[in-house]
């Protein structure tokens, strides 16, 4: 018999969130537990499955009655096998068998999925994507995640090692990023990069409302912060948000140019910043994308917000049990 | 009945191929006539029907024994409607219903396909990338052609404008492109592109073999010829040449880090330059695309050479036939 609930799980570098999903892809419950990174990676499967056992008491559903569990997480995959190669946010996972210890911990059957596609998936299928074929849905966090969805489905390329915009070039010899290489995307628009490049001004003497916090206590820099500036009408603050959106628009651009999709979907805290972010990103990719000049490019936000994640990884459980 | 024959059509700016193929992808006959681009698109049709006439008589075929033409064309098309948008090799191309003109003069159904599709449609079918599901197709002549193929077919998009890698952006304020903007990957790696920037360094006043032919007839400059004294051991060529690499490098390491593919098939006149060109290539893929470290990236030549084209065109005529 088929059955109507499943497990989401969203695990990310700060929290992991774990959902009780039924198959229209309502929430039924939800919890949310410190990842606690720098624990062993066997150690953050025993608290993930801990909090599992807690959702379903708190629910009071049996784990017979649940089909699988969805398991989003951060980094280079195999899904076939269940790995996670390698992951920035959680430095402890290297080659770890994310899939086989869940599931001894668990007696359920466990599917992974890079966590940009399960915000991408969850999007499609009950978010601002819902009956767009073609679409490329982003995460603007501490770093940027992406994931598509060409025909309907989410595109995880030969080897699962698709998505990366992150990583595309933005700049030959530019930044450096997070993962060893120069000039990525990531390394400029994440809230990582957007900090680093008001970072960089303010040491080049630039005046802005910023400058006392900088001199004072720069590592509480936030890009939340750059963006609370930039409302107040910080001219840096704004420059350095109307570039993000720049930059943004080119990479996005790209992007259209190459896959010709109807639909970016620009989520994640740096995307809260709107219409200062927003309105040069759409500009720039009206300039720079040939599907413009012809037809319709929808750049929207995001309608599941950070439950996304967990409601992507709970339809991936579904589609696997269903066939 | 099955039809064991299609005709395959390649529209360029130059030369109109028109050949006779098998279902197994064999050509059985094969003309080359001038286009004149110059002439009105009406007339452009006219001489391509009389040459599928000519073909067809030469070869002892009957119309009835054709199952369909597949016409591969350049520039913005809507594949749907049979309908040539718009095409910098073209320019009598506007709107131009291309499917329902040779249809007329033809009586034969027509099915249109993007000229840079057909190529990988042709190369995926019986060329370099049989077998490989996810692959990219460039052709690096006067301009950059490309398509894909993901899942063993080709990838249009939403509105059949995929696959525009000459149009994604390499340098946000570069040289400018035929197409309008700047800083297309094609403004640098075309042969067009190779000959701009061979000129613009010789106008720097650059010592190269190159300067006297660049002072006396500066217009009969052309890629081949630079790469020949690339050759020959010029500096300045050779240079050229390796840039030319780590710019192709740089957009198909983003292509790769966007899809994970598995291959990279890279013809055209340009890629006559062999190692010269492919070397740093293959260095700067190495460098930037995620995919290298864990799984191999196959960047080959094509193997049908020119005829891929014409054949990828017929494969599109068998598949519309056959559902």
């Amino acid at each position: 018999m088929h059955k109507e609930l499943a497990i989401g799980i969203d695990l990310g570098g700060t929290n992991i969130r774990i959902a009780l999903i039924d198959s229209s892809g309502k929430i039924k419950g939800i919890r949310k537990q410190l990842t606690h990174a720098e624990l062993e990676m066997a150690q953050i499967l025993e608290n993930m499955a801990d909090g599992i056992i807690q959702l379903l008491n708190e629910q009071k559903v049996k784990t017979e009655d649940v089909t699988s569990i969805g398991l989003g997480a951060p980094g280079f995959l195999s899904l076939g096998s269940g790995v996670i190669r390698f992951s920035p946010n959680l430095p402890s996972a290297k080659e770890t068998p994310l899939v086989n210890i869940l599931k001894r911990l668990t007696n359920l059957p466990v599917y992974l999925e890079n966590d940009a596609n399960a915000a991408a998936i969850g999007e499609h299928w009950v978010g601002a994507g819902q009956g767009v074929d073609n679409l490329l849905c982003i995460t603007l966090g501490t770093g940027l995640g992406s994931g598509f969805v060409l025909n309907g489905k989410v595109w995880h390329g030969s080897n699962d090692l698709a998505g990366e915009l992150g990583h595309t070039t933005l700049f030959p010899e530019g930044l450096p990023c997070n993962c060893g290489r120069k000039g990525c995307l990531e390394a400029y628009v994440s809230a990582t990069g957007i900090v680093n490049r008001i970072q960089i001004a303010l040491k080049e003497g630039r005046e802005s409302s910023l400058k006392n916090l900088f001199e004072k206590q720069e590592e509480s820099l936030t890009s939340l912060i750059v963006y609370e500036h930039a409302e107040r009408g910080d001219r840096l603050a704004r420059e350095i948000f109307e570039e993000t959106g720049r930059y943004l628009a080119i990479s996005l651009a790209n992007v259209l140019n190459l896959l010709d999709l109807e639909m970016i979907i620009i989520g994640g805290q740096v995307s809260k910043a709107g219409d200062l972010l927003l309105r040069p990103t759409i500009q720039g990719i009206e300039r720079r994308a040939i599907r413009a000049k012809y037809y319709p490019i929808k750049i929207v936000q995001p309608k599941l917000g950070d439950h996304a994640g967990i409601i992507g990884a709970a339809k991936t459980a579904f589609d696997h049990d269903t066939g």
